[in-house]
């Protein structure tokens, strides 16, 4: 058993209304159940996802948390705009945005685009996967999963993993039910992340900076599903969240 | 650019004292800069880490805990014996251990074993990774790093991904630093958790139950370094862990 994780050289650099998926069918040859994974960035792109900081106008709330933080209202706005929870204001922005993706300043970004321009994520991560995903099966005539990353932190470790921000026709989450242990004893719900683990394992290629790998195959699982899926089937319900909980208590303290 | 994840297969039920190195070597030919990712249940197991449930005596917090919560007293005692701090009771023990990871339960595990006995983790995954490493490098004659793995959870979401709980000649966190963006724009620091995305990867193959893939070989990166390297580098720091300090305030609360 075992699988390959293959980058996908050469991508051009990626502009408003590129066809992203001819772009990738004409520099790899796609297989049955292979797993594309593609980096948000070059998704928001195609999709426009671009912004001047000048044309932002911060409102109150975020020229409330520039005045408490010292950190620039039109970036802070970019990422309120996007957000329906704020936990934490500094030394970095944690929300939850409207997607219900908990991260860092709700995956606004403003590196790798041209200075004083900031880059969302795509307005609808599932919906992006589902379009290329589409496409691509269309193209090269194979039964296809899409997986759009993003790289985050994660709690009590310092560092970043690629993680799933949308996919197409695979489960986030894989659940072993009912199924015994070695010694017979059924286990109890075990439910394996492997859309996440999938995004890490192509963020090893994809790198960071001027690396440019923005497209990897996972070739030889078999996690194919044509049902819908969601990765919001993977956020932890709000009144399950001990971690949100006591992120609140912090800020009700202040 | 690529990668292959190979399952090593047919590895047999483990028990204490077992060579381990020799298992793997037999099952497959290792070559220079393979990472050979080992679930810690097997680590355990060779290292004698099985305890019997009515053996362990609980003392007055695991009582407490106990009364407050309905678990047996004797698992919360040996999940506190291996705990620094203790965050959350229920519905899960979530702590931070003695070698300064957080996750549930200390990592005490009682599946996969015969019923009535406790799994613990190694006592120091860094030690037994360096330790069937050198063995590793000493019977293949080839350069190699060691991932010593378990199964966690994660904030905000739900599912469980692989993660590096020990490592050998493999730094946990890749910096690329003062790198440029696509657009000559010098990075921040960006820090990628390599080791925990080599986990997951790995734990793509190794499944949970009776799937019984406790080794995965990882082949075709450039991660092997030589220097001395530990996975506490990856822990984050108490005093920039406001999830920590989130926890802390609800536990102030009862």
């Amino acid at each position: 058993m075992k699988f390959e994780a293959i980058a996908v050289e050469k991508i051009p650099l990626i502009h408003k209304g590129d066809d992203l998926p001819s772009i990738i069918c004409e520099r790899i040859e796609l297989q049955d159940r292979d797993i594309i994974v593609i980096a948000s960035t070059i998704v928001a792109k195609t999709e426009g996802e671009i912004f001047r900081l000048e044309d932002i106008i911060p409102e109150e709330q975020a020229l409330e948390i520039a005045a408490r933080t010292g950190k620039d209202a039109r970036f802070i706005q970019a990422v309120l705009a996007r957000s329906r929870e704020v936990f934490v204001e500094a030394p970095f922005m944690l929300v939850t945005t409207l997607a219900g993706h908990t991260c860092v300043n709700a995956g606004v970004d403003e590196s790798n685009i041209e200075h004083g321009f900031l880059l969302y994520p795509p307005e609808n991560s599932d919906a992006s996967a589902s379009k290329l995903g589409n496409e691509l099966e269309r193209i090269s005539g194979k039964k296809l999963s899409v997986i759009v990353t993003d790289t985050n932190g994660r709690a009590f470790k310092i560092g970043q993993t690629g993680v799933a921000i949308g996919i197409f026709k695979i489960k986030p989450i894989k659940r072993w039910i009912g199924e015994k242990d070695l010694f017979g004893k059924t286990l109890e719900i075990t439910e394996e992340a492997i859309a996440d683990e999938l995004a890490g394992a192509a963020n090893l290629l994809m790198g960071e900076g001027a690396g440019g790998i923005p497209v990897v195959i996972i070739r030889g699982l078999d996690y194919y599903f044509e049902g819908n899926t969601s990765i919001k089937e993977s956020y932890r319900p709000e009144d399950m969240d001990v971690l949100k909980k006591g992120l609140r208590c912090l800020r009700n303290k202040r």
